[in-house]
């Protein structure tokens, strides 16, 4: 049986020719030593994995551009989960440090295969803690990364070397960067970038490059993300949130912040990003009748995956890969 | 903020205030150690966590009169998982081992909300294992339970105490009756039943109450179950699968069974069950080019919960409860 290059779309059409590659094991050895090693790190750390929600009436909105997938649900119109944000909210009042692993779809533009980090499929590692701050988070992310590594050079030497990948030891602290700083650098280089935009995927992944060890973007500016991101109340038009990014070029890693929790604070940035109050009753409700502070991120496991292996592409970093715009398997 | 019961269907619709009932914080511990225990155990015994598929171009149709969702994947109609089990056949090609917490859709009829152990949307711990019979098989699901039921004892009594539960110590060999042997049990207590059909909810919750510890019925016939189960090449019209019972009248816990994994058998049995092989095209072609024989079985991580628990509902076992037919969050 032919073993294609697990890089290429062919081995995506036909991934169960190209699951039998040797490297395909090698791979999943490491993801399963990444998954048992984020579940350690979060437990030591006093979290309480949860099941994670696959469809409800509403979903996280702040996908950049891409689409989310509608379901007829009985007599009502319900979407898969693009994240579980709005969840993540609610179960805070239950149990204050929670973390899942949770499934998400986000039908990403067809034309994002050739970032080789897009995935229309894939699964995050949630989490959120009650009553802390952005600094508190980053400082969390920052553990969890190291820890995973030092985890993954332990116990999967020989798979790394199987790969040629030569991961290092991960040292603390990561470099901070405000989206200011990021743009500007940015600017420096030559790149035509805005104050109060998303950083454009190309200059994510020049950032990127310009790096050896991941690091965070924080402080981004308030129309640049979802209406969940909190505004510093200090510093309007700032949001409390983060990025982190890995090193190499892989680009995004982390995606988090600070929760705005407050039924008008909430409807007040709804109106301003363009989202239907309507189609989030209850959440709305939920705020209404009160929620407390939060702050939380969600690490993408294919991503982690691609990086610690030092992968071509995503679609390698999956056993069933979904890439945009391709009805595969 | 009044606190729902936990059991009714209006703190379901309801579920951010109901959350915060104290029941929830130990149930959801105890989930936590479940999902620690199930994954400890496998991975002991050499299983590798893989991460499962969200959706694809087909899925399981054995699901009892429930129904499949459709949706549009780009251009092409896809599915959510029903089960992941067409998967597992094509990943065994590359790890021998495998499971996976794999998230589920079953738009179950709203009827079976009386039954209170069934959801819309839950999750299994879904495992396969290459050149492995059925009694391998069972032998494993049975370690598993008793495995988990040591660890929730040992770590989690206060939280069992809290909620009523007395959960005793499990002990092998489970009990191992054949489908027959099942069907004549219940005939002698006055139930209707038939040799060549799955046996009926309520015949299971009676058969499931007569029980105090866990047990399997195994050996269905041919008549009562999906494409994939295999037909044993010695007893004509007996398939070589089983499901675990839950003691207690609490039912069903685990399916399983060995894979049909021939072309031919399976293209013989789908036109048996009246399903269209032209929607299974890609695993069609898989088993054309050939994969290995395979056994496997899905655990409900919800209904495990439940009977661990002692849980009047299956929509207290889940955080973010998807109860047939009710358009909850």
């Amino acid at each position: 049986m032919k073993q294609e290059d697990l890089s290429s779309l062919e081995s995506v059409r036909f991934r169960y020719r190209a699951i039998r590659h040797p490297r395909m094991k090698l791979i999943l050895k490491v993801q399963d030593q990444i998954l048992t090693s984020l579940r350690e790190f979060l437990r030591n750390e006093g979290f309480t994995e949860i099941l994670a929600p696959i469809i409800g009436p509403a979903t996280d909105p702040g996908i950049r551009g891409a689409k989310q997938v509608s379901i007829q649900y009985y007599d009502a119109p319900f979407k898969i989960m693009s994240s579980m944000i709005l969840y993540k909210q609610m179960i805070i009042s239950s149990v204050e440090k929670i973390f899942a692993l949770s499934p998400n779809i986000r039908l990403e533009p067809p034309e994002s295969t050739k970032t080789a980090r897009h995935l229309a499929e894939f699964r995050q590692i949630d989490l959120e803690m009650i009553y802390a701050s952005y600094d508190d988070a980053m400082n969390t992310a920052e553990e969890l990364l190291i820890s995973v590594v030092r985890d993954v050079r332990g116990n999967c030497s020989e798979e790394l070397k199987g790969l040629g990948r030569e991961l290092n030891e991960l040292r603390g602290p990561f470099k901070r960067l405000t989206h200011k700083e990021a743009v500007e650098l940015l600017r420096s280089k030559g790149y035509t970038m805005s104050y109060v935009e998303e950083i454009p995927w190309d200059a994510e992944v020049a950032l990127s490059t310009w790096h050896e060890t991941p690091f965070f973007v924080y402080d981004y500016p308030l129309t640049s993300r979802g209406f969940y991101d909190r505004e510093d109340p200090n510093r309007p038009g700032i949001l409390r949130d983060f990025d982190m990014l890995y090193p190499e070029g892989f680009g995004e890693a982390i995606s988090g912040g600070e929760r705005e929790h407050t039924y008008e604070g909430v409807l007040k940035r709804m109106k301003l990003t363009g989202v239907d109050p309507d189609e989030y009753s209850w959440y709305l409700q939920m705020l209404k009748e009160g929620v407390p502070h939060s702050v939380g991120f969600g690490i993408g496991v294919e991503r982690l995956t691609r990086w610690i292996c030092g992968l071509k592409t995503i679609w390698e970093a999956v056993p069933f890969p979904k890439v945009p715009g391709i009805a595969s398997p």
